[in-house]
């Protein structure tokens, strides 16, 4: 494996390889490598003949510098992680590379960034989109691959590559979860043993409201009731956001789901006391086979 | 010379063009072309192995839709006018195929976008970046070229691809002018015979200017009164904007010059009388060396 820091290098490479016919895809990571990053370079070497991945914690997709400052580095574990997964480069600007000085330019995606995290977090797509650009332009990769976890970021993500006309598929890779069926996140390091315990609640309101909609439930405000009922459970959860949203557009759902529908949750699992710490914002989602039609309720 | 509409189609002769080991040079153009885009193709040829030119009017980067509707079109002259200079791709996409349905991406460069034509044509600039930025990604060229008539679009231009890692280098060509000094401009089609001969007005500003400057004068206020007061002899002129600035951050210059400095001018050429069709805006520039010391007002 190659340690590449400088975007001329990177760029440089890419070239070479692409004059040799090869097909590069890029993993972007901000590190604290994990078995979902393991899960996304798997699926970047089905589609290519070189895997390359980033760590690059940036600084632009932090609306509170709070949580930037606490977000796990684990370079040396990372290291090793990438050469066990087999990536064939690994790039990790600094992030002075990745900004020079004066840097002033943004890259945004409207409606999509507003609504879900883009609510709570002003600024955090904008800083995401402008990242993602500058990691293609650098790369040049053919496919670039994004977690399925971040579902509204690979939704930016999409929308900004096709926009500005890059040559470039994006791809989203399913969530990878732990037994108990919480989704693997770099911020899940940051919750203490009890914390962690409560943050299934999440995996828990998505698979009621699935078990529902298989059921027949079709009313948006009844199945969105049994998400919140079940974070509640939680004494430690707090919720960001609990919402239906149509998979593509980010548009609110309808009043009852007539085909598929995103049920994408924003939860604050808390410290043990107030003040103790910062609480630990965590993120979940599933697409719904919500048919027109249903049961129940109709 | 091939004519091309698709990006796909266009990107696809790029990564031929690459793997061939031929550098590409882009010629970005609204059309209407003349002689100062025919010297941006000729500076495109000594760095490049192929000359590729695009035509695109760019409805995002016009704030005024009056001022889009009479912008020269002029497309079977053009052929011609490629042809004879010898650009090998024509790239002429349709709005639809620049900006996909559904586009909600913008790029923008904050600080450099604002003064200037940035003050009078609110939004002109993020048009420009976002359109340059999908051309790029379309032509994947080695090098693209600029006129540095609009200087502050080159400025801006720069920086954004610095910014965002492009792997493209930006090329100035300098200002193409007629035999009575007037820069070449699409617009200049627009100017009726009167209002034609006035336009002398901004090139003889900036000569009355650099003149001054090469006697000794550094005061930035006597020096753009000298620019207000040619201007002023044009009866049909309106004032947009006339300004000294830094030349690579615009930033404005001091009170008493002591460097290089660039002289901006936007300039309305009205109709003969009030109402009769729209004012004609013009720019034009002029870098100033003006080094520290001078003599006359010291």
């Amino acid at each position: 494996m190659d340690r590449i820091d400088s975007v001329r290098g990177l760029q440089a490479r890419a070239d070479a390889e692409r004059a040799a016919g090869r097909r590069i895809a890029l993993v972007p990571t901000m590190g604290a490598l994990h078995a979902g990053h393991v899960s996304l370079v798997k699926a970047a070497r089905q589609r290519a003949d070189r895997v390359w991945l980033s760590i690059f914690v940036n600084p632009t997709q932090f609306d509170d510098p709070r949580d930037l400052a606490v977000y796990p580095r684990t370079l040396e574990a990372d290291l090793v992680a990438c050469r066990d997964a087999g990536v064939d480069v690994l790039f990790t600007p600094t992030a002075a590379e990745m900004y020079p000085e004066g840097s002033d330019t943004i890259v945004e995606v409207d409606a999509l960034s507003r609504p879900l995290c883009g609510a709570s977090r002003p600024g955090h797509f904008r800083g995401v989109t402008t990242v993602v650009a500058k990691l293609l332009a650098a790369a040049k990769p053919h496919v670039a691959v994004f977690g399925e976890k971040d579902f509204q970021q690979l939704a930016v993500i999409r929308r900004m590559a096709r926009d500005l006309l890059l040559d470039v598929e994006i791809v989203g890779a399913p969530i990878v979860r732990e037994p108990d069926g919480l989704a693997l996140s770099s911020r899940n390091r940051n919750l203490d043993p009890e914390a962690r315990r409560q943050a299934v609640c999440l995996v828990r309101a998505l698979d009621a409201v699935e078990v529902a909609v298989a059921g027949g439930e079709r009313r948006a405000e009844s199945l969105l009731d049994l998400a919140r009922r079940e974070i509640a459970r939680a004494p430690r959860a707090r919720i960001d956001y609990a919402d239906l949203r149509h998979p593509v557009t980010l548009a609110p759902a309808p009043e009852r789901l007539d085909g598929p529908a995103l049920l994408a949750l924003g939860v604050f699992l808390g410290p043990a006391r107030e003040g103790e710490g910062a609480p630990v914002r965590l993120i979940d989602n599933r697409l719904l086979h919500a048919q027109p039609g249903g049961g129940r309720s109709s």
